[in-house]
């Protein structure tokens, strides 16, 4: 049976499996597996900490990391993007669900399934209307500043699992707060085991790589070893725990994990949860999609491979639709996952599969281990991993850059800190648009002149260039919107008002990209206004797009000056002597 | 005494009317006098009836225009502009109010003066911080529909008041609903005065001034005539119901009328009522400076005067705190009024004062007079009023013009109708912005060629250029920031994919007006890129300003090319043989 080209491209455009598996051969199959192995070992002691981060049980980590792999093998574009739980979306969820429940109740796990779910959906509904473009509002400063901020108040919401007590709170205040009020709890057993895990896994980051390669083994293993690091804190701290009988020393362990593979789960279709959790799902789909995207991005580039945005918007809502009905919660494409998965080699989407293989064997083997896994080796996980998040050079880079871009790093930071990640990404991403608007209303405008032996004009104030007393050219760098609209007239009713010689203005347009309806109408009121005044309107290099909108007003036939292609021939024009050629009409009528 | 300048300038500033002052004459005060009789006689029935269709007693229509308009006077920067209670902002109110008590409660009447407080307060405090240019996010073509949309809206809320039935609802599709199904209780006595009332003062604005003048009167008189066609249908409809005893006869008339000056009247400081009326009196705030400056400027212009719009800010500001606390509501500039005024001859500010003070008069002595006042001559007023801000020409001219102009009318003129007020400029005003946003975020792009005999680059599609096939121009319309900031490499990956000829791609920057961080760091990555293709990446015609900003940051030491002055310089030094002087490291390293 053959299909028609069209469907077949269809199909293909919305199955990417379709087409990198047409290509699949053995030596792909051995590369996938190596680096799915080795994602295996990483990502086992990730999902469950990543669960207990997001106040879920462990094994929800587990079953995120399991059927949402698959759906994004079979949808995503990208050739080595790591999907699961990830600790970002994790803490987004966290402070999304702990709004509507108390962590532990049936409730609470209901809400995440279903915030995966609508997120889901989301994602999907972008991916197939082709929204994918909405995700670059989040400007890149607001982006790293959010990732730092969260690395910050990650880590400290885990240093309650170091020192064995309880404390709550979704801002870095309640969580210093609540840390410090009942630090007599500390359990000193806890405290020893958290600390000596946190030192392990950094030495395990900085130390043991080189250790290895001293000792001779081949750059490949000792990478493989290293991954391994928090794998084998794991198994120590379990058997420690077991041996000495820790659990009844006061040391919180994960306890009972159900063996199996997932679960069929249900979203809720409550309206009412829909409702509260809606907001939250934007940001959460929005972030896990920036976030996701662009780690794509750069690993794609390497390779000279190219991701397709909106199909990954698919390929993602694909996956959180997964998690949703095989009791997991949000996933997204993780950040550090992604570059271990390109550095063991992964080539095509397969190797997510295969891990999710690895996943599943664990849940169906592994989960009675990890019966006595202290909370504080996990939470030990999270500091050690989000803490290579942090990084403060975004605020030294804005600031010596552009002011505006620190204001909004800044505010992102300090509000994700202070009140909570859904108000600090929200306020960065509004905070950016506001000053964006602010800056295209009050546009730069400069007064350009010749620059004598060429035909290029430049700003007055900059250059020295040739101009003419009765001739004055003001270039508007900017487009003319209803934003900056009443800027325009002002500036050159105050510009005509100092100098009585001016006999033309030009507007020189090449940087004016549109011209919209408000615009229009005040370049008509100028037009009349300068008619009045026995001035002449032109403008120079306006775009072809531009001109083609104006075509369409009656503003062309009333301007009272001309409309040049380019600003030379205006100069030139209006600058010949004798007489004015140009404006006849209106010279007759003064 | 003598005050040091800068006090003096200062208060000169926020208090315009220490400047207009001192240049008083007998003349201006002639005028003034002459333009406030003519503006109390329209303002009577107007003020009566506005209140009125902000579900408030009559009389708060008359405070409403005596203290402000004498606030207006001291801090107002336009001479003509008439303030008062006006249509739209009436609607609004009753919007606003009538979702948090019923008409005719004391709750609802406090509610309407706290509006005015709170929106009073914005006002001031957007003047003080000189924030004014926040009204500039409406766009002419929004506030176009949205005039019209509450045009059609408060004549329909009228209609019930003609046919004497109870009929309420805050969009179009409740009211008429309400309208049909109530129809059967129709007074006849009250739709006989409702319909000659609306034919009357129709036949007074088309038909009085031509017959009135070839009575040989002289226009002047014929004109303050016309204006008093309002008052004259309230007098002879007092008159019938008087003597007909028609109130009995179940004709609704306006009743007892405090006689006297207004109360003084506190607003609620009920932190609960503040968060609810704070979105409206945002709201309320926008539109009505809005309306109020557009009116004030174009009056201005046509006597060469200027207005101050921050200051505009704390006269409307003032207007409405001294609205709550003399027991008015919201105020503005209204339009027709203000037109009216103008024409009468007003000079300054004073003639406000002068019809606060006719108000003034008519609050003392004549409220007894307006008891059998019939509602259905009020809202005759009122519909005749408002059908003259219905204009759908918006739709046609956007239509022509700017398919995304024309997508922001229909949107706030449908969901005003539709929805009602508060959701309909909303809307328009978001969708504006978003719809900015994306234009900006995929900008026009062209590729660019010299025009032959001249040092000008024009589009290769729309013009006969010259190019190299080793220098590739693109001109990038539009500024770059984070919303395009990944547009911009894919379009230049996607353009040398095509051609492997090329060798230097040149990116045409004098139309972005803005590098910021985001675009910087794509720039940085397109370099990057373009070096291991063995390309160089050069800039030309970058602005002052974007240069400024360039220098502060590493990139103009990273570029694999030049930035060129000017475009032509760029043209002529990359295509000269022999060799390429320029990209020399590039070239060795490759």
């Amino acid at each position: 049976m053959s299909l028609p080209r069209p469907t077949v491209d269809t199909l293909r455009r919305y199955f990417p499996i379709l087409t990198w598996s047409r290509e699949y051969t053995k030596d792909t199959l051995t590369s996938d597996v190596v680096a799915a192995v080795i994602v295996t070992i990483m990502l086992i002691p990730q999902s469950l900490a990543y669960a207990l981060l997001a106040g879920l049980p462990a094994e929800m980590g587990l079953y995120a990391s399991i059927l949402p792999l698959v759906a994004y093998a079979i949808f995503g574009t990208s050739r080595a993007l790591a999907v699961g739980p990830v600790a970002v979306v994790s803490l987004m969820t966290a402070a999304a669900v702990g709004n509507l429940a108390a962590q532990g109740t049936p409730e609470y796990i209901a809400a995440a399934i279903t915030l995966a779910f609508i997120s889901g959906l989301m994602l999907l509904a972008l991916g197939l209307f082709r929204l994918g473009f909405l995700a670059n509002f989040l400007s890149h400063p607001v982006i790293a500043g959010f990732i730092t901020a969260s690395g910050i108040l990650i880590a400290t919401s885990q240093l309650k699992h170091i020192f064995g007590i309880s404390a709550s709170g979704h801002n870095l205040v309640d969580l210093i707060g609540n840390l410090i009020a009942n630090l007599g709890n500390t359990n000193p057993y806890t405290l020893v085991i958290g600390v000596a895990s946190v030192a392990f896994l950094f030495w395990v980051r900085k130390g043991l790589k080189p250790l290895l390669l001293s000792f001779g083994l081949k750059p490949r293993m000792a990478d493989i070893l290293t991954k391994a690091g928090p794998v084998m804190a794991v198994a120590v701290s379990i058997l420690l725990v077991f041996v000495f009988g820790l659990q009844d020393r006061g040391v919180a362990i994960v306890g009972n994990v159900p063996m199996g593979l997932p679960p069929l789960s249900m979203p809720s279709f409550s309206l009412e949860l829909w409702g509260q959790l809606f907001l939250s799902a934007i940001l959460i789909s929005i972030i896990g999609f920036v976030e996701s995207v662009s780690v794509a991005q750069t690993l794609a580039a390497k390779r000279r491979q190219r991701i397709v945005p909106d199909q990954e918007l698919i390929g993602l809502g694909a996956s959180n639709v997964a998690a949703a009905i095989s009791g997991g919660y949000p996933v997204t494409g993780g950040f550090a996952r992604s570059v271990v998965n390109f550095d063991a080699g992964a080539e095509t989407p397969a190797a997510g599969a295969f891990t999710a293989i690895g996943i599943g064997l664990a849940a169906l083997l592994l989960t009675p281990l990890l019966f006595f896994l202290p909370n504080a080796v996990l939470a030990a996980t999270i500091i050690v991993a989000v803490l290579s998040l942090v990084d403060f050079t975004i605020l030294k880079k804005t600031w010596a850059y552009s002011r505006v871009d620190f204001a909004a790093v800044t505010v992102t930071i300090l509000l994700t800190l202070l009140v909570g990640v859904e108000v600090g990404v929200s306020a960065g991403v509004a905070l950016s648009l506001v000053l964006f608007l602010y800056k295209t209303s009050r546009p730069h405008v400069a007064e350009v002149g010749l620059v004598p032996g060429t035909q290029h004009f430049r700003n007055i104030n900059r250059h020295a260039v040739e101009t003419s007393p009765k001739v004055v050219t003001i270039r508007i760098d900017e487009s003319l919107y209803f934003a900056n609209a009443h800027f325009l007239q002002d500036l050159i009713y105050d510009r005509l008002a100092k100098d009585p010689q001016i006999e033309h203005v030009v507007l020189m347009c090449s940087a004016v990209n549109e011209i919209d309806m408000s615009a229009l109408e005040s370049l008509e009121a100028i037009n009349t206004r300068l008619k009045e005044m026995g001035i002449c309107l032109h403008m120079s290099e306006v775009k072809g797009p531009v001109a083609d909108r104006l075509k369409r007003s009656h503003f062309l036939s009333e301007i009272s000056g001309e409309v040049f292609l380019s600003q030379y021939d205006a100069y030139m024009s209006l600058t010949a002597e004798p007489g004015d050629p140009l404006c006849m009409e209106q010279r007759k009528a003064s």
